[in-house]
């Protein structure tokens, strides 16, 4: 098997389910709940109890939280930043929210692959666009990149969500990458079928 | 669907199989019994008989031949370099070979996503790590690089072999990209199980 | 006068302090005694309480927790990620507190401008390559990389705060160079002379 | 002397013209007779008879078959994808090309320089912006690039041959790269005086 | 301190000021008037006479002979290359002189960070993209961009001005960076304050 | 002819030969005697008398004053920078200058088209590795760079003189791409010959 066996390759000892305060070990089961395991960045942050409730509250509003983008938009942002930074752990896992919420299991993987190749609505292109551009070259973004997205649709409060979750990936990136952490397995088989989505995302 | 239905976005005419020349005929037809269906890249290339038939020789001698490299390390050159360009054409059909000839699955999106993030025997480390470089630095090759290649293992007839397959698909991977060639969509299910390798390569 | 007005360059109407839930009028109140101001950043995220928690908890975790990495070095990651990433907002804000807490105020003009021409420690050099590299190469992050910091005396927990740092502010340049965010005036005249620091950073 | 004397920096033995098979025999007799010497890339291929042939049969399908492309034009586009890659072995041969086909050794030596500073026709500078793009931001190209051949007068199908030669630079500079391929000597001195081309280019 | 003591970092013994021929000794005692101390790239310069001549000619004709570019806009130039190249001699030695002739402590740091952060007249923003640009891709510098100065209202002749200072800090970057030149310490504190410029520049 | 015929592609008036200083008018028959012709940069320069003189004698002493560097190893260094900034100018004028002080025509088209490729000293090898690297990395020079090639031979005094030339090109090569600067047409045909070096360098 290709793949690592740990969860990430440093030596910092992750505590027992058991160990966990109550809040945390509760999370953990509405994860598998809803999941069917726990994601492994989780379980990494879970060696601090207080980190693991900051990532986790942070995560949650940016991915979760009512916006004008659909949890689909967003998930296809957090795959091409990935892209962009080759970061095997976001690929993996956010590659099949992106089969998932749309149904269609091409789409994950062109956007794991080469954005420009999909077929885009306009409205996409531009978000993809920009959050590629802000990805590899940060310090020129400026005010013709925003009037882009006001041109394709996007409200100055959604362009905010888009640069927030575009920024949020590179974080995710660099960090997975600093400490080599590695996808659950499960990621790899999930929504391969073509198929309605479990989660029509709005705005698509 | 996020793909576009065109095999290619010139406008060239491809003919019908019936018009093929009857070597070509037969070799689709070999293509449909062994694939399930005809590479779109020889859909493209047949516009013209001549182009198809040299391609066909040239590709079928640098990835079948007779070599030190299996023909799964040859596909794990192919991705490696089309993850650097990015090329959705060549990472779909190439990544579906690493999935079958491996028997492993994730291997196949290890090396899409990014090489250096699988487990890797030090020969695959240092072979992976000279067909990324010749694709991205392609100036900077010289004698360490081809040392290192020797400290892993390889004869010097086995280096002209590394170089050979990356620096094909350094055009491949532009041909596809110029063009917008589209890969046939059974690759993206294929192999998706893990299993026995259906042709396990040697020297893995 | 050189600079935008503007505390962003987004049309997203920011609340008056009165506006504010509670506990985030208070936060805004403890940042005006401690710092004489409320950061830029603080105000932009106030537009939705949601969100403006979330960021203020991570955001304290990250630089103010207990750490192997004193207060001081996670500043200068701060600002030589920030560096690499030209992002004016972070550089002006984190230069500010390298000056402050070293009490070196020309330590904070080396990391803005290049952190290489500064007389630092080899622990500090190898954690400011970690940051810059993890910065502009994030997917060449790997084993030797991590090998280097535990070879200049970090601990694999420290390994772990050093990439949450740098990978922190490969986010917020993002964001900041999205919504054109300013920082606060005050920040460009303090700590210019040299003097006792303030908060003398433990571990330099 | 400043050249190396091998034809290559790999220990693989390359036979005596007279133990070649005897359609590679005649068509190194052929080299001979029209160019004076045997291309080192076709030495250098013969230590397999199969690759030899297929090389050769697809280079001169590229370079030599009816196009809408005169030779000469596709010589220069050789000339600047191997200039983007600095590749000693294609500069050399290929500007020599350019020298003999064109009667202007200096458009040669400016392609071999930059091909920006030539005095160009915009079909040109278009046909060689084309070919640059593909070669230093391969996973960029779509169809602006096209629709820039297309306003410059390409047809469909000639833009296939653009894209095919500049893909077919992409890999002989890396194989030439990767094996330390050195140019015959011969190469240097020719066409160096201006003069009417010995092959006129349609098209140019 | 973070600075290191050496004006460089060779071992080339450089002449005490009594040992200075009387032109060379004189210029310095001018320097020492005017400016509070005699920077350091003379100093360093001052191991040969002769070398030490050329230089301070070409220099002092470059940013202070007349030209339809004030000294302040020479000295932005200077800022936006150096920032560039991450220039610690430069970026210290001419922030200085912006925030000096400009009377506006915060442009000089704008420049130093990111110079797309500033307000900046079309006419500036046009002077520094072009600055940037032959930083960063000379090769791809051409009429576009000379069209792109005239736009802006820049004669031919002031565009020789703009190249020339670009082009002048593009070489003492990396002669700086090449010897570890150092800053003189008194750089860092000067002009901090906002007010009148001392000289203040025309054009602007 | 695929030489625009300009000098430049300014329109600033360039005078003639009468028109000039009797220094500089006295300064260019000499190059007419010695060259056969005045070098283009030159006749550009003379629009502004003061300009031209300056240029002139930082031009002379750099390539041409005493230094443990011959001629020729400062010629190689100008031909390496000039290549990778791809400058027409400076590779055509300091190509030939190679070929003609080394008598070896093949050493200018291998400095023009990819140094590596050379069979190089050690010690030209380093000279020319660091010129390469401050033209494109020049925030990355530093001590380990400057041991390079102390181990290889240089004296600190040296370094200074290698850093000078790499640097003046990096300026020259920018100015002359920003104003489109033509190289004298003589300059392409001389010293194609193999033979006995005009000026043999010291220390090649």
């Amino acid at each position: 098997m290709s793949r690592p066996k740990h969860k990430m390759a440093l030596d910092v000892p992750l505590p027992e389910r058991a160990a966990l305060p109550e809040d945390m070990r509760q999370y953990f089961e509405v994860c598998d709940q809803k999941l069917g395991f726990v994601p492994n960045v989780l379980a990494c942050y879970s060696f601090d109890a207080v980190k693991l409730r900051a990532f986790t509250a942070f995560y949650n509003d940016l991915m979760l939280a009512e916006s004008e983008l659909s949890k689909l938009e967003r998930e296809m942002i957090a795959v091409v930043v990935s892209s962009a930074n080759h970061c095997y752990y976001c690929l993996t896992a956010h590659g099949a929210a992106v089969r998932k919420l749309s149904g269609d299991p091409v789409l994950g993987e062109l956007l794991v692959m080469n954005y420009r190749a999909a077929e885009l609505t306009p409205r996409h292109r531009a978000m993809l666009d920009f959050a590629h551009e802000l990805t590899v070259r940060p310090h020129e973004a400026g005010e013709p990149q925003r009037q882009a997205l006001r041109a394709a649709g996007f409200s100055d409060r959604a362009i905010w969500d888009i640069a927030s979750v575009a920024a949020f990936f590179n974080m995710s990136n660099r960090l997975a990458a600093a400490v080599d952490m590695q996808p659950n397995e499960e990621y790899h088989a999930q929504a391969r079928e073509a198929g309605a989505a479990k989660a029509p995302g709005k705005g698509k």
